[in-house]
């Protein structure tokens, strides 16, 4: 087999890897289910720095403690369209999955529901959040606060900030769900550690140094910072997003936030939130439908700036993807193919 | 008295010029006074492009037949913690703040709620909403479709695109309320006029013309088309806004968004939504309020990038600025005074 072409793995085989791992860590096989499948779908959705690739990550959290394998979590405060939820120090899939099941609830009465989260853990791409209420013909929306800080505020250089991204998903009937999911960074810093995977240099515009100046290499990634979009902007997303997903539902923000990647002890408190409205309580949903598919198609038909080959529609690479995995497999790097085998040989566990 | 030192006057008496001017134009006094206290407010926060600014503008509009001056605003779909407002046309202004009142309503017993607009016009600045929870410790979010496009999508160069305002305003305790008011360009389009207003160029990364080029000159704007922050990133929550804004709400987005700076009679159906957050809901608000403190300390505490001087905080120019017009009269430029002081002799009502 060649470099350029990885293995694949077909979605539920590598949800049946994950859940094997994850069991052996002392997960129960529910939890453990329940979070394969949510990372093998990050993986067939094309996230591919929040899949699988995050599982040696998980693990040595669970390993070094800094999980609750066993967690109860639960609703702390609730009005008939808001919920907090305290996630027990679970992986965060558990929580926000849960908190997405209630959000959809709560929004088929109300018209649109708010459950924020406190005490949760890293739970992979935010697209997979703000997709879950699409099959109940809602919107979603799901903010996150980044489990590591990599950004000042515009003008300092103490890491205060995190990516905290942003995800919002919107159904059309005949193109696939437009699905916005973006970090409020120039750079996701997951797209750095894949490039450090891959060896390969960051674009300059990504990050820079203490000093100001470009940093390109992503091995030396914990000598700058992420770059947010539009300079003040980007910042002023980042640091509303915290308050709304991490101070408000008593979750970690600005310096409380533990570096997940250089501590798998100390308890996260990671804040996300999501929302779910209901087109129905707005316009009939088929309608709604219709015309953002006209929206759609407006986009795709603009005459094209010099230098572009087509106009590309938030969602479109994802279904694609997707469709592409879900035929042909969910392609796996070399080297992180062999480092999950390590894992899973280490654990007693059959690997990939 | 010299160019640099412009006219000031207090907002009792923006207001009541403002006030005179609609009624003259055929407003209800009740619905001029509203219009006229939200428009003096957003000059006293600063919000000089979309202030009195704009009244030449509106009443163009007015006289051109492009606003209802009688309207009724009605509810025309509503839930326990929804409601779709029709603006039947009526000034934004009081479209907005009505969906505001709903919406606090509505978010003080479910938690939240999401009143969106349609058959509305341009409302002034986004942060003039967003604010409008703060006093009934709720977190305020606002969104527009922006009253003309001025964006192609991106890779594009057909402007079906507006710059879709968001805005979200947080209250602290001993601080100013943290808001975050942008749109989702690099320079909103208020700001080119602004320039245009004032003589002067525009930086370099604002505007670019259609074969790509930078584009400095005010004056010739509508050659050009305006930059999305974050490049694709800035184009997908123009996108993704515009659907919440406009689209759901059966309200113009893309190719049926009317430019008002071009068109004053054809009625524009602006789309905005409000959401309103009670933060009781969540937490104890002064605990809450002490916390957005602590975060703003944080920020300000920074270590400073070489070429900064300070690290300031969304909302912080807004106070200050709001403090100072309080104090000192709002600034109205020379060139604006005149126009203004004109219109009011052609409506026959006392000037500035």
């Amino acid at each position: 087999m060649k470099n350029s072409e990885p293995m694949r793995i077909t979605k539920p085989d590598l949800e049946a890897f994950i859940a094997r791992m994850f069991q052996a860590c002392g997960i129960t096989g529910k939890d453990a289910r329940r979070v394969a499948s949510l990372m093998a779908e990050a993986d067939l959705s094309g996230a591919d720095a929040h899949g699988v690739f995050r599982l040696p990550q998980y693990i040595k959290r669970i390993q070094a403690g800094g999980i609750n394998t066993q967690p109860e979590i639960r609703i702390a405060n609730e009005r008939t369209a808001t919920a907090l939820l305290d996630g027990d120090n679970a992986l965060g899939h558990l929580v926000m999955s849960r908190a997405a099941e209630i959000a959809v609830e709560k929004a088929s009465a109300s018209g649109v529901a708010w459950v924020g989260a406190c005490n949760s853990n890293h739970a992979g791409p935010a697209s997979l959040y703000a997709r879950m209420p699409l099959k109940h013909n809602m919107i979603g929306l799901y903010v996150a606060v980044g489990s590591a800080n990599h950004m000042p505020p515009w003008g300092g250089t103490d890491m205060l900030l995190s990516t905290n991204p942003i995800a919002v998903a919107v159904p059309s009937a005949q193109n696939p769900p437009i699905i916005l999911d973006m970090a409020t960074t120039v750079a996701a810093y997951g797209k750095v550690k894949t490039k450090a995977q891959l060896g390969e240099p960051m674009p300059e515009g990504w990050m820079i140094d203490r000093a100001g100046n470009p940093l390109t290499d992503p091995n030396r990634a914990a000598e700058g910072f992420l770059l947010p979009i539009g300079g003040p902007k980007g910042y002023g997303l980042a640091l509303i997003f915290g308050l709304l997903a991490g101070t408000l539902n008593g979750a970690a923000f600005g310096q409380d936030v533990i570096d997940f990647n250089a501590d798998s002890k100390t308890v996260t408190n990671t804040g996300h939130f999501i929302i779910a409205l209901d087109i129905a309580a707005f316009t009939d949903p088929d309608d709604f439908k219709r015309n953002v598919d006209d929206i759609w198609h407006q986009m795709k038909n603009s005459e094209l700036l010099p230098g572009f080959s087509d106009i590309r529609l938030p969602g479109e690479r994802l279904a694609k993807t997707m469709a592409d995995y879900s035929a042909n497999g969910i392609p796996i790097p070399d080297k992180l193919a062999s480092t999950l085998n390590e894992l899973a040989a280490s654990l007693g566990v059959n690997g990939l």
